[in-house]
């Protein structure tokens, strides 16, 4: 039997590889012969101004989806729109369920993180009491890494190897003056410190990795910080700490509150913050008199598709796939998780797991993962995250600079 | 005739090929015959000190030169020091000399860029009085692309490389959520907005590319950068826009210096700039009530040797050997010039030149190739830049990350 109509979304921050879903997603439901394959813009809250395209419309041939793999940033664009409970406003759902009722869709697949998959949960709750007979599955998309049940989520292999490769690079400039200096280089992740943790993949043979990493899930303590660089300066001039953007004292203020930035809130009451590593580095140079430096990975970290793990890319189409596979076989108010097999050979499969038990939950970094003096990662974060950064796939370069899909419906 | 003993430094800021020129001395001095080739740790300030190395005890292998051209920073440690006077100061001299005369060193070379030839300038008139006979060369070297006499100077391409794909990512990363917003990126370049002006690199079939570029050599006018944003706001909703870190405005004040971030000085009387982006994004936010973001490219575009321009590496490591023939036949007080002959194909040739044409010199954008509003770059600027960006060397991984080769003398 053929495959129904299928709509699919983006939403929440970018991956590098969110569009790789999209890839799994369309192929998937093209051998499965759906007739209409159609992109919401900007998610549902597009849907809400009957915003969509037709994918087959825009992905062409075998280039444009290889293009469309290495292609950053949410070709469909996103949003960060919640929807309201339905008791208070059933309005949204009813313009929604509208437009996915003319559009004939029988499969809504959506690639988000926490957030997007309450989104999955209120749309299909309000399906089942509607009796709509749509399939809602959730496809796991966040560099955050805090998707709880699945073993990791796409997005993270590639920040994770960008964040690494950018560390060596960054920690090898610090030695090049032969001075006494400390460089601190902030990381998103607001709640878990998984990408944070993974700076410490730069600790190489031909690299010593980050002399001190502070994650969130640690109240920060700004006086053993300085007492911890005043000793480590002792043995070595050139210092590189990783700290996550989301680092809170232990009366939970923000420590890049402390500093004068502009902090804007999203519609989630998520805080947009920015100025950890400035505020920690003035502090720093004023408290210890060394020449300081900070660094925000900024929106770099999330959209670096010019240096991806291919096993993320990989594994980002494979969730697209199966999504679509369980929608079709009749699959609802699921996301799809990573279960590991095994390290060594790195192995893992994808399943399906009830959206309730996902849906607005995050997966925090174990704090048994982290060492005695909370400064530092211990070996377990290492075995668990070395296989996701393997592999590369190579930009498709022209004159010079990688090569994009692009969705004019958007850009321009 | 086997070639003498053979000394190399590297001096200022790092790139991400300055290594490709040691690995083009390097392996030119060896086919040359060189007894010794030794490296300065820390350029002259190392040698002040008796800091040098034996190269040929560290490259051993056809793999560690591989490696060393993608080894980002610079591989003997550099420095900023700026030699005395001889008539204020001999001291100085009188140390390096003799170490020179200890390694029976017959050739040096220095990598770097004006402040550096000045360097090569005063050890080679102070040989030329006290009748030494040591030969010194240049090999120029800055992401600024600031030297004079020469076409561009290796370091630039790769950097402009990493701009263009870095834009591209940043400005796909804007039209994700539909939203206003601007996002102001700081580029290197105190005084030459070449790198700056690399940005609009990213401007292709599939990428807008930046809405406006500010380079230092025009004065810059907050008023009129709002009325443009403000303009450009009417017809799109994400705005990118590239600015140097030594913008000033017209009474020759630097913009950041407007903002409270720390500014430190060099021994040349350089101050470290930081903090355009930031004070220019709260203007905006504050001004115009958008969202703003601030992005810093800090360190992370001098030294990203996971994206570089092959063409570049392959530039410097010509401009290296070419440094090492022309020392070996008698040249000295040179530094080594690329001539371009023709833009398509592409194609350039070495030449050497009087260092005293190009120390402490600064090679500016022509003001011709910006728009008449100053807000932008014209065609000219393309057909120069784009050569400098083609190809690419990818970087050896190992584990998921890129593998460099390390100098156990600087590092751990």
């Amino acid at each position: 039997m053929k495959m129904g109509n299928v709509i699919v979304g983006q939403s929440g921050g970018p991956t590098a590889v969110i569009n790789s879903s999209l890839v799994g997603i369309f192929q998937a439901a093209r051998e499965l012969g759906a007739t209409k394959i159609y992109g919401m813009l900007h998610g549902v809250e597009g849907l809400l101004s009957d915003k969509y395209i037709d994918l087959s419309e825009h992905i062409l041939t075998e280039l444009d989806e290889e293009l469309l793999k290495r292609t950053p940033s949410s070709y469909l664009g996103s949003c960060r729109y919640k929807l309201p409970d339905v008791k208070d406003d059933e309005k949204a759902y009813i313009n929604i369920f509208n437009l996915l009722k003319k559009l004939e869709i029988e499969h809504f697949l959506y690639i988000g993180g926490n957030d997007s998959m309450d989104t999955i949960q209120k749309l299909s709750d309000y399906a089942k009491t509607k009796n709509i007979n749509i399939s809602f599955m959730g496809v796991p998309k966040t560099i955050d890494n805090d998707l709880v049940m699945t073993d990791h989520t796409p997005g993270f292999g590639s920040s994770a190897k960008y964040i690494g490769t950018v560390f060596k690079e960054i920690i090898r400039d610090g030695y090049v003056y032969g001075n006494k200096n400390v460089t601190i280089v902030e990381i998103m992740g607001r709640n878990a410190g998984w990408l944070t943790a993974s700076a410490s993949l730069s600790r190489m043979s031909d690299c010593p990795g980050p002399d001190m990493i502070f994650v969130p899930e640690i109240p920060f303590d700004i006086s053993s910080f300085l007492t911890k660089v005043e000793d480590t300066q002792k043995r070595k001039s050139s210092l590189v700490i990783a700290v996550s953007e989301g680092l809170k004292d232990k009366d939970g203020r923000y420590i890049c509150e402390l500093s004068e930035h502009v902090v804007f809130t999203d519609s989630f009451g998520h805080k947009s913050l920015t100025g950890t590593a400035d505020f920690l580095s003035d502090m720093v140079a004023r408290k210890l008199g060394c020449k300081t430096r900070s660094i925000e990975l900024s929106t770099l970290q999330r959209c670096a598709s010019h240096i991806v793990s291919r096993t993320d890319i990989n594994e980002a189409i494979l969730a697209g796939g199966h999504a679509v596979k369980a929608s079709y076989e009749g699959h609802s108010a699921e996301m799809i998780i990573f279960e590991r097999i095994s390290n060594d050979p790195y192995h893992i499969i994808t399943k399906t797991c009830d959206i309730k038990l996902i849906a607005n939950k995050e997966k925090k970094l174990p704090l048994e993962w982290l060492t005695d003096d909370r400064m530092f990662v211990k070996k377990e974060f290492f075995t668990y995250c070395r296989p996701l950064i393997q592999s590369e796939l190579n930009p498709i370069m022209v004159g010079g600079l990688p090569l994009h899909l692009y969705n004019e419906e958007l850009m321009f």
